[in-house]
């Protein structure tokens, strides 16, 4: 289930056991090392944490990207090396965390949601991104879902693109954070579309197809929902500067990525409010038809029951009706019936039925 | 779509990228100067930028009034000129940012939204109008949407009308604000017609149009409510002085603004009491009638198919049925059945169903 | 209409443009001065404003009523007589305006809202007040309604009943707001009133007047909280002490308005969830009523439609039908119709329909 | 009514103008004094205030009871002996005050709400109980209703039951606000238990008569909230030290009232949650059962139509009908009929609506 | 019930009065000591409070586990013992206490909630624990349902795993929380479960069982929700250090738990969500179901009515009806018939209907 992951394993452990929680990964760890500054680049893939080693000391940045965390010896290593707190390891590798920020000290530690749009089943999917930001590292964590949005980053850095080689980790933090937000944008545009074409279809021909689509669109709304609101909360309190690992210069540029998440926030109560809209216009329709069709219904009934009931009538076998020996009887009935059925007709028609 | 536009060309690129998002604008920029002091006014229409560097350094308040923003190349000199933020200089062009104020310790940046009433499809169009506000300078930059409401601003310095020549660039600032938020009035006295016709309407013959219409005015008051709500705190923050440009007299006069707006916000809610009210009331009648025509249906049945039973009964074709022979037979029968059809009508009566 | 007045009209024109916002009224503005102290007491209905100058600068409290704000002038010389900002004088002509209170230093500016239950057509009618606190002085502006709910603030001055005559203007300020206050109740009461009537209405025999009685109560609740919400603010800030010229015997008092605008604002909530309440059973009850009308339709059809079905049979003309020769083929149908009918009114009976 | 009480009767008389406003309580108060310290007890009726006198500067504790506040001169004699503020006595005799506390330097005055429930119509009824708390002295004024829950408090008093007897007239105000706050959980049982009936009903036959059992329930609910809820505040004031009577030794306890407070909101809102959902089950069965009635009624038309239809053709008198000359004629169109029948039935069946 | 306990049998009793509120427990309680430090672990059952005090004044911690309080006098004896005030006393016996922390000086008094799914009604069962933590020592009552979620904590200790031996009381005291607050996740997989098999039944066959079980889910999140929102701020209040027995390289542990029980509330709501959805997907299927069997009987009434009309006319028995006597006549009018079916048939093609 999306909503609720296996967490029940973990009950009763001591705090700090390392348990992998979230969808089984086949294959190792991908371990990819950029060390930079402003002069120099290096990039490499390693295989074992060892090699991670030589970078802790040096002044430049470096950035280790985990991608795949289910092993858990690596991230065990990762942690002894830097120094970082059981419960920190222990979160990474649950999945199912909020976004969430803790400073400590020397280390601050993130927790973001990337956010991708599956075309075959149109749901969401969730990967998390746990961050470690140092005074000259940044260490990121990756479930190892399919596509990486920090390609751009890692293309941006070996171009010397834009000013990311003059700044230290925490510009390296931001823009790893705002590449996670901007690809929220995306997703929008996708439930964007969804609305639209389920708005038009809810005012050419509602099928229970439509209000299934409204069901799953408004579920889709408070799983995105979920994992973007604690991120303001979090973007915010670095750009409060609640970790004194972000430098004032930095400030300005994280304030861009709040004003996003707000603006990513906004979008998604304006979409709420329009599916919650169109939940209410399906029923209202649903009754209009209901109406039409007992229109019909009733227009039928009224018209042909009175008639049928005088068909009945001369159709008795008494012996003494006088009409049915007039020669006149059967066209006059005939013209009776159908004086009948245009007044009833013009009755319906005063009442606004036809 | 009007609830999100296409963000997704920047996921990725550097911060600071200036890429043009939102409507395409054929035509160039027009860019206007007007300067001015309480005795002195100078007005033109200027092709490059190159022109506007004069005035820079003059004690006369300038205001230089950017439409069209659709050529980066305008926004990127202006702002090397003035020495704006690269992020500024992005937002200037990203059309879909909420309203917002930055303060730059030298400049304020502030993002407001115009609306404007389409009478043809009766919607909502929106324009972003960013300023910004310098120790003796305006720049405002508008989306170039038809029509201008700063019209009458240029008119006022003109004739040199009311104290807006006496003063500096923060009562010029405060005044094209205070015509952005004045025209709001129009479009809540456009909805406010609308809301009034549709409550007759409802009252009078409820339709499934009526309905649709509910459905509009709910999503153009979203709509309207996503773009005031914002500004509602950034000219908030102007007038308690967070940003150092504005002087103690010209706070007054913001805060009438600030009145403005909360009026605004207020006329917004009820609007949208009142039409979540009328999505009831519609509900409601739907039921009305389908009641109504159930009881029909219901009245025309009960009293003609126990008739239709008598006479089915009497049209068989029994060899001894003894009623039939009697000469008094189709008489009895005849009242018999009228006397069933009122006791029926009688009960309805008494139910109240007629 | 009531929710939005024309602003329009103002769109554009500079700060502090005195226009009259508001329904017209015909004839001009009258204008009671009243002037006292502990000892001396002195009333009189003045025709310029040149006759209310000579009170100022006495040590007095006195008290200007304008009744009938319509012309523009007089407005304008009381302002300039008691160098009111150009921003208050034209708020007192919008009279539009959210009840608010600003403090201006020498004089605190109060709107506020009196508002009327019209008899006629059982809408709650508003009018604006607007106070002028000066440190001697209290200048009331009304627009000019029928009715005066200050007349017994006058009456209480003339007979120098209670403490109102020893004490200063911040009191008599209090002794207005209280009496507009005090007049709130009586609306509460005449919804009060209505809302009972509505619940006997609702028991008994909901109609679709019910319905529209009840969406009126939802307006008229909706209009009379959005004139009494902001006056929480405006007093609970004079209780707080937030303008000078309120000493410090006096606040005991606007506690106590505080006190009773709480209690308003308590039963519009109480009244307003009830009314949500009423349209909750209202709805159910016309699906209840909707289920009854159906069983009647169901049970008539289902009793009738085998019967006739089965004279159907006996109706047919074909040669070879035995039963139709048996001397006992008529009653024996009789008795088995009579069977089929009780039995499907048993079953009925079995599933509590009947 | 309930909601609004009759208020009007003192709209425009001068503030501390004394008028009982409540229901009409025929007979006089009743006075009962009880003066204690530790080692001494003391309990009298008394008629006139001036017995009350004597106690007013003694060291003991004195506790004045009054009980059916309906004359005035009783109140008013009682505010000039203990010095109290018109408004404050004002407020005692108007017995539709909220819940609130005000502190007056000397004494604090404290208004709550005693709850009753009427076994009779199932409604709360309320009794306003006003309390003065001085340094050696607690007022305490009833409205007058039948059955008294302070006849705990001095049962305690006079048995020396607990540490009341040790402590000052802030404990003793603790314990009357105690005993008030414990009585909710009375009502709250019955209310409970109401609900918990409602639900059974709800499961097994749904009337209109549940429906209104609903209704009643939430307008109770509403009242009650009403009652309680700014009790919340007034006793964490108290709490809080905002009265400088209370002494730190029974702040604890007045934590303890607090909790009680919050722990009985808390089950109310759980009440209205469960309410609230009981009225959309509710709406939902009925939909469920018309949607029953519905089935049968066209499974009986669905089957009977066709077959009364086939024999209205064999009914008709055409002279040349070859099928009614046939002697097997009869017999088939009984088998086809049959097999009609039952392949409708087989239809239905499959549709899952039998 | 499980929403309001009787309290009623407290009512009017003095403070500190120690009465068992509760379901009635048969047996004794269970006393468990465990008293350890990093070199040193002790355990054994006691029968008699006498045998708790030997360990109150060593240095090591002592963790005294009270099951089944039904019994006063052991609580009684404890607090006399321990030094604990009477309200607490009271509190622990009252066990439908609201989650919440006091904080007495010496001792900090915590009440949380333990919940269990019971598997055979599928409801969630709650048990108050109450915890006293000291500077060296914690009592922690519970009321003896079965099972024991501190077995895990026991274990860890007798094994010395994890920190837990080398820490202090107040470790021990957030463990028993986290192990109270990890067992809510066992909770949530099973709620989380039922709404993923509820979302299924409502797409594949909703039933009226189904509209039941949502009514239940929707009662369980509220209970649920009850028993865990308070607990958000009971430990947020230790984390952020209010109360001085906690140490502050505990509180990065209590931030944890905190996280945690953030993650239930967000699960909750996400879920209480979800089954607000399912509800109104109900009601909505309901309808569409309605539509479709009216649809059905309008078609079969439309179609039928009007072929049984015209067989009842050529059925009637008048003497002079011309088409009677036609050889063609009898297939020209089965032929007609057959027109009039097959157009009714394609008009309601065309309105979608088939």
């Amino acid at each position: 289930m999306r909503f609720t992951k296996k967490r029940s394993k973990k009950a009763g452990l001591p705090p700090g056991t390392l348990v992998h929680i979230g969808d089984k990964e086949s294959g190792d760890a991908r371990i990819t090392i950029i060390d930079y500054d402003e002069a120099h680049f290096e990039e490499k893939i390693v295989n074992t944490i060892e090699e991670c080693m030589v970078f802790r000391d040096k002044p430049t940045v470096t950035w280790i990207d985990v991608d795949r965390i289910g092993r858990v010896e690596i991230v065990e290593r990762l942690g002894e090396c830097y120094g970082l707190h059981p419960l920190v390891l222990e979160d990474i590798l649950s999945t199912d965390q909020r976004p969430k920020m803790e400073d400590y000290g020397d280390y601050t530690y993130i927790v973001s949601k990337m956010l991708y749009y599956n075309d075959k089943n149109h749901q969401i999917e969730v990967e998390q991104i746990s961050l470690i930001l140092g005074r000259n590292f940044v260490i990121s964590f990756q479930e190892g879902k399919e596509g990486d949005v920090f390609d751009v980053i890692r293309e941006r850095l070996r171009k010397a693109k834009g000013r990311i080689r003059r700044m230290g980790a925490d510009f390296l933090n931001y823009a790893l954070l705002d590449a996670i937000v901007d690809h929220y944008f995306i997703i929008l545009e996708r439930l964007g579309e969804r609305v639209e074409a389920l708005e038009e279809d809810l005012v050419k021909h509602p099928t229970a197809k439509t209000l299934h689509e409204i069901h799953n669109l408004k579920r889709e709304m408070i799983f995105l929902r979920k994992a973007v609101w604690p991120l303001r909360e979090v973007i915010g309190g670095l750009q409060r500067g609640e970790s004194p690992l972000i430098q004032e210069t930095t400030r300005v540029y994280l304030r861009d990525v709040y004003d996003h998440i707000i603006q990513v926030m906004d979008t998604i109560e304006t979409l709420r409010d329009m599916v919650s809209g169109m939940l209410d216009i399906y029923l209202s329709s649903v009754s209009n038809r209901l109406n039409a069709v007992m229109k019909v219904l009733t227009i039928i009934a009224t018209v042909f029951m009175p008639l049928t009931f005088i068909a009945g009538i001369y159709g008795m076998n008494f012996k003494y009706m006088p009409e049915l020996e007039w020669s006149w009887g059967y066209p006059v009935i005939l013209i009776g019936m159908g004086f009948i059925a245009v007044s009833m007709l013009l009755y319906f028609k005063k009442r606004r039925w036809l």
